[in-house]
């Protein structure tokens, strides 16, 4: 099994092309509206956000999947503009928007999978869309360059497109899956949205999908976080185009396997590009009576501003750490409780260890840092990706003046 | 009823003295202990942090109450170490500062309540304390300048002192209420907690005084937030020395009016001295189902990042108040939100109303702004007071290292 982050080393799964234009929602000029087609017979599994209130593209992705039994022959993605707080109007455009799409294309409305991403409560340019649709049908291309701009497109304060593909071979055919990704923070500035497509050949069928993509979403999408704001627009789409003539449940553990990477390198990417941050920190939770305690654990620890400005500061300061599991929800006796960084341990039973404050303080200055924590409750354990906080998070999102 | 926020003003309730000195603790040589007693007589309720990592003296003090039923005779307070996560050591270091203070007062240990405020995992330097108790108990006096020098010496990041005092009439008698207060944040750097301290001449039972205590630290202390992060040594305590005679039975309702507005006084006076905080927010919920579910919108909001940081930038962002509501687990929905800043209503329904954009950036560039959220699900509504999170905040944090 191959691993790329890189557009360098693509694997493009049979069945999907790709094209992109610049339509004028951004106010840059820059690309923001992007078209992907799959071949007939393609099926489709989506996890959203959990938030109550979510935007337009996702109430009409997931009423259209749900109708169509999980086929999709289309996606259309515009970043810019989340088409969230819009009211009936924002609805009425992004079914507009699908509707024309299947006309330009010949298939079904409900075939059509919409996606939105950028500024919240601005109504969505339909018009702005629709007219250059003939153009991205004209445009499609097969490559690995149409691929890659799209990645660009759905860019919005990302400061780098994320891309992440892998192979396996499976009954002497190769099955190629490829994520594409964007998101810089549950939320931007007046921007919403982590979007996730991961396209794979294999064949597969919907509900097969669904149980992959949920697993897989939980060891890895769920277990991030940037700044703890959940956001409006957040999908996870898996497309599965079936033209690799290889049925998932004759691979189903190496496409487990892949589907795995592919959304782990996704999922670091997406953290790496937090906004402002300068470290990475892999935060492993063991020793929980449940994994469900280890992720209560881990996000308290991961949304604590104390905690997320210490780091900034690389500052060993492991009693912010115990304070956060001891709100954390959690039912924790501090005195079972131990903190390591990197290799040293800097609290035992709840108490300050012995530990040399420099080589934390060094290590912590890394740009990628270990913190681990012991709750001396179970067997659990669970990993988590956050970053640290730091002025520059603040000034992205607060000297942004409408 | 008069209401003072400022030491000019002070209403001593009779029955306490106060003292402090400079034992060492803190590194920079200000006083850091300080001591309060009371008159015979004098009944004691408490309430303590939730966090489940709790300091030494918060076990001790809350034994200490449980066993004496409410009498108390003495606090000891020492700022510049929490005496949290220090194990078995900590426990018995606190131990020996409330029996060696009993023995110099002739009172009993279980009437001395102790208290720690600063850093975590520091072990407490008893002798330190034990050494200056003679020269305390000596120093004692029932004065407002004592009162005023005992809200200096409890201080640590802290730029103000807190005290708020009332005073009425009830049968022909004066009754005063003094509250005392410190905490900048709900954690500082490396240092933690928020100590209250109301002291009443009311004669009253503990359980009275509990009833009253639990209520107003509900409608006060329990809706205030600066970063989220719940302290290890959190404490309010109230004292009632029963010097005024007049009961608590005889002025229910004016004690209580008056117990709200000083505990109302000092939370508000803790979020304005907020870590880096430019602008303090008046945030209402209005039209929940409970108090409870307004609690949790409000919470919400007021732990968001990037909430926080649009306010730190004057930002009318809606946008990121109406995802805060949406993932805050209360069953909004969306379609009924209205939110408010200042006189404008900037949400109606869920959607962009149409505002006044430089109104509201300059409402919100206030020292106080206000800002009004409706649920449209039932009655209960809720003020809370919060602050934004600034890039000082970060510093303030970040670039304390060990």
């Amino acid at each position: 099994m191959t691993l790329s982050d890189t557009p360098a080393q693509i694997h493009l799964p049979n069945g999907f092309s790709f094209s992109s234009v610049a339509a004028g929602i951004k106010a840059s000029g820059r690309p923001d509206l992007a078209l992907v087609t799959c071949s007939a017979g393609t099926r489709a599994a989506a996890v959203f956000t959990k938030n109550r209130v979510v935007a337009a593209p996702v109430q009409v992705g997931r009423a259209a999947l749900k109708r169509a039994r999980g086929r999709v022959r289309a996606l259309v993605v515009n970043s810019g503009n989340a088409n969230c707080a819009t009211g009936a109007a924002g609805m009425a455009a992004c079914r507009q928007v699908c509707r024309e799409a299947a006309r330009h294309l010949g298939v079904n409305p409900t075939e059509v999978f919409p996606s939105s991403t950028g500024i919240i409560g601005v109504p969505l340019p339909a018009e702005k869309i629709v007219v250059r649709l003939p153009e991205l049908v004209a445009q499609q291309a097969a490559t690995e360059e149409a691929a890659c701009q799209f990645a660009q497109t759905i860019m919005t304060t990302d400061m780098r497109p994320k891309l992440a593909s892998v192979r396996f071979r499976s009954r002497g055919t190769e099955v190629r899956l490829l994520g594409i990704a964007k998101g810089a923070g549950m939320i931007h500035p007046q921007l919403a949205t982590m979007l996730v497509y991961v396209l794979t050949d294999v064949a597969a069928r919907t509900t097969e999908l669904k149980r992959h993509l949920v697993q897989t979403s939980e060891e890895t999408f769920n277990c991030i976080s940037i700044d703890g704001d959940t956001s409006t627009n957040d999908t996870v789409l898996l497309l599965a185009s079936g033209q690799a003539d290889v049925r998932l449940d004759q691979c189903t553990k190496a496409f487990n396997a892949a589907l795995l990477e592919v959304c782990r390198s996704l999922a670091r990417q997406i953290v790496r590009d937090g906004e402002g941050a300068q470290h990475v920190i892999r935060l492993s939770v063991e020793q929980a009576k449940t994994r469900e305690e280890a992720k209560q654990v881990a996000r308290a620890i991961a949304h604590s501003a104390l905690v997320k400005t210490a780091w900034a500061g690389a500052d060993p300061n492991w009693g912010r750490i115990l304070a956060a599991i001891g709100y954390s929800g959690a039912p924790v006796n501090p005195a079972r409780v131990n903190i390591f960084i990197g290799a040293q341990q800097v609290c035992r039973n709840g108490s300050a260890a012995h530990f040399d404050q420099k080589e934390a303080h060094f290590h912590l200055a890394q740009s990628e840092c270990d913190i681990r924590v012991q709750l001396g409750r179970g067997r659990s354990r669970l990993h988590f990706y956050t970053t640290d906080l730091t002025a520059e998070y603040v000034r992205i999102n607060a000297d942004y003046s409408t």
